[in-house]
């Protein structure tokens, strides 16, 4: 892994020493002096990360890290703030000004790999996630980005009794601890809830069981691999340490355990755990978006024509039926012309509601247009269809809809059924023989299903 | 890095033997000893890769990749096949049947934990954008895949003329190079034209020039950092190798180099970046489908109020003015009712290309319902937002719409301007006072521009 580093430093021994650490490992290194300097080089080529001291002349560290997190440009830059051992009270305003992580002076080589691979790491699955173009596709569902901050379930393992009582001490309130004493038991505690753990802590030096395997296994598994893993180590186990950051773990912690620093370890793995997630769920949310119909949630025309034309596809080649129902709603414009478009809207939503209480998850229910919906089958013949659509029909005519409140319309669908030909015919030709046949069910009388002649 | 691999062989002295290396390097392995197995084991709990001896009794491992690739639910797992190096011929059998890599017997840790890790690598991007979810939300816009296939740029940096003309002499046809001899030359290629380059392959013996540092380079700059880079490199160099695939080089040739493997790992490696750049243009082709209006490609409602409650916060913030024209075509119903809803479509996207024309980049220009547009002015005081509605006006009257074939219509728009009151008011508030504006337009005869009162 390399990445582009701005260190930002008064003191220029200090930015030489970082300089010359980072770029012994292959690391891209931007040097800035001051405040000014260094606002000046992220806005001008945003990197991958910032080393900030906290204590320089004039604008100090905090203000910088506030400046760049508070611009929309830069905010997505995450910063290392470098204090001094004596101020813990940095850490707080640091965490206010919207530092991502800390590091202790003097900065230890593994301290500063750790956190800024494991920075980096984030900043790239979000920049794919977000797919940064100027403007930003994912705006529209940002919303609970505060979530957060929620405190999470944590499984720790390995940690001796004493320990693990200690841990549970220090986070109680803030997260709800779950212990597993041995290799097996972790097993089961993620079979049973891995989706549900925000982070998990594991004892490097666990007895009767191999800890690194043990965190291998976790980043394998699919319901726990991205869920941070945080170790306690002794300070003489280094090898393992670095073993550890090797396979995946996100962060550390040295034995004695620190209660500030083991808060503070918790409180970021956590928030940038929920960070990705909510990145990953506000990417499906946007694709979801794009193939559903608004009004009635079910799919839109887009995501039909797609979809059937694979589908048909796939029936061709393994011989299998496909079928389709094009539906409309009988005399809908005197629905909106003599109650209004709400009224329409209501019926149509009811309508979809009650659609999809009669297709399988393998059919496709969706909204063409106006008034207009088709529902492919799945694996059904035109017998099967007729069945289907004839079920439909009766469902829908059964019972009146509300379409405003006091007002029950009556509401009835014509149906049209077509199934797949075999090789020679195309999605658009089975749409329109389904379509043909619907004409027909309108032209006897509506309120029924008319099969596609062959 | 770790990962669940599948290990495929008949023979169980090679199964332990792979298992033995890739446990040691803490990757998670399961076994098969057979085609049937190896299917079972895919189709249980799809792995993150599978390594697969070809030669095998019964179903060979063609066979068996042909099965998983041809497989929706198991596609997307890699497979690396393990041929003899005396069966040349089974790699083209193999990239037939779908294999994303290859490793010959006997199996050198090197070339085997460059290529496990390089797809898992990928694998874990695929899975991030996929979001795979049960439903494809990409389907939606997979066209194009083939486009993999096609030939690409690359960039050859520093290897001696002799060097650099016999790659040109073996990929020339298929691909397009361009030679740099020093890192100042390739610098200056990447700068003009990195995005270009579907890989760049890089001397790590070069002369006069850090490789490592040039590798690094090209993996940390914007524009080439998810180009892939194929390293050439001298047998005893080892340890540099080891560096450079530390840092990130996707893959590599030992010299002399051999023509059938540099084929082979040049046309891998731009396939598997053609994949990976097709899966972000899709995940950004259905955002940008969530948030725009399919008829005339202006933003959506749902867009223009997440949007616009962001802008009046940081107006807000800023101290900076803001101002939105809610527009309505005039007697619209009757374009409609008279030439029909295609003729009414038309003028519809017209319009919205007209509206495109009189706005700048920073504004944004919605469809935020039937015949009524949102356009909102960044930065912008009344006085500016009246000046521009008026301009909109103008182009809108000043030539006629043609609604179909030989149809010329003239339309003209009403329009309501409000800006930002300040701290007190919200992005509705705001629409609301440009819509009572725009009502007064109608009110006062149409095709005109009203101010919204404060």
């Amino acid at each position: 892994m390399t990445a582009r580093v701005l260190v930002v430093d008064d003191v220029v021994a200090n930015v030489r020493l970082l300089e010359a650490k980072l770029s012994a490992e292959y690391f891209e290194v931007v040097t800035a002096l001051n405040g000014a300097e260094a606002l000046e080089a992220v806005h001008a080529a945003p990197p991958d990360i910032v080393l900030l001291d906290v204590m320089m002349p004039g604008m100090d560290g905090i203000e910088v890290c506030r400046r760049i997190k508070s611009s929309p440009a830069t905010a997505h830059v995450p910063v290392i703030l470098i204090t001094a051992l004596d101020q813990p009270e940095d850490r707080a305003r640091g965490l206010q000004a919207g530092a991502d992580d800390f590091l202790t002076k003097p900065v230890n080589d593994v301290a500063l790999f750790c956190r800024v691979k494991s920075l980096v790491r984030l900043k790239m699955l979000a920049d794919e996630l977000r797919l940064r173009t100027g403007v930003d596709l994912l705006g529209l569902v940002e919303e609970g980005a505060e979530a957060a901050a929620e405190p999470g379930h944590i499984l720790v393992i390995g940690e001796r009794p004493l320990m693990a009582e200690r841990l549970r001490g220090i986070l109680a309130g803030r997260h709800e601890l779950r212990v597993a004493a041995s290799a097996q038991e972790a097993a089961e505690a993620c079979d049973a809830a891995g989706r549900a753990f925000a982070l998990i802590i594991v004892n490097l030096d666990m007895e009767g069981a191999d800890a690194l395997r043990i965190c291998s296994q976790l980043k394998s598994l699919p319901q726990t691999r991205q869920t941070p893993i945080l170790v306690t180590v002794d300070p003489q186990e280094h090898q393992r340490l670095l073993r550890a950051l090797d396979i995946g773990v996100n962060d550390y912690l040295i034995r004695p355990i620190d209660r500030q620093e083991l808060l503070a370890r918790v409180a970021t793995q956590v928030r940038r755990f929920r960070y990705a997630q909510h990145l990953r769920s506000s990417v499906r949310a946007s694709l979801e978006l794009a193939i559903t119909d608004g009004l009635t949630g079910l799919y839109n025309r887009r995501y039909l024509e797609r979809q059937l034309a694979q589908l048909v596809q796939a029936a061709v080649s393994g011989e299998r039926p496909l079928a389709v129902l094009a539906l409309d709603v009988d005399f809908f414009k005197s629905v909106n012309d003599t109650y209004g478009h709400a009224a329409g809207d209501r019926v149509l939503q009811e309508l979809g509601a009650r659609l999809r209480t009669h297709v399988r998850s393998s059919d496709l229910a969706c909204r063409s247009g106006g008034e207009e919906f088709v529902i492919v089958l799945n694996e059904a013949s035109l017998a099967i269809a007729e069945r289907v659509g004839e079920r439909i029909r009766k469902a829908i005519a059964a019972k009146p809809f509300l379409a405003a409140p006091g007002c029950l319309l009556p509401i009835t669908v014509s149906v049209g059924a077509a199934s797949l030909l075999g090789a020679g015919e195309g999605a658009e030709e089975l749409l329109k023989r389904a379509d043909l046949a619907l004409y027909r069910a309108k032209r006897e009388g509506r309120n029924r299903v008319s099969l596609a002649a062959a």
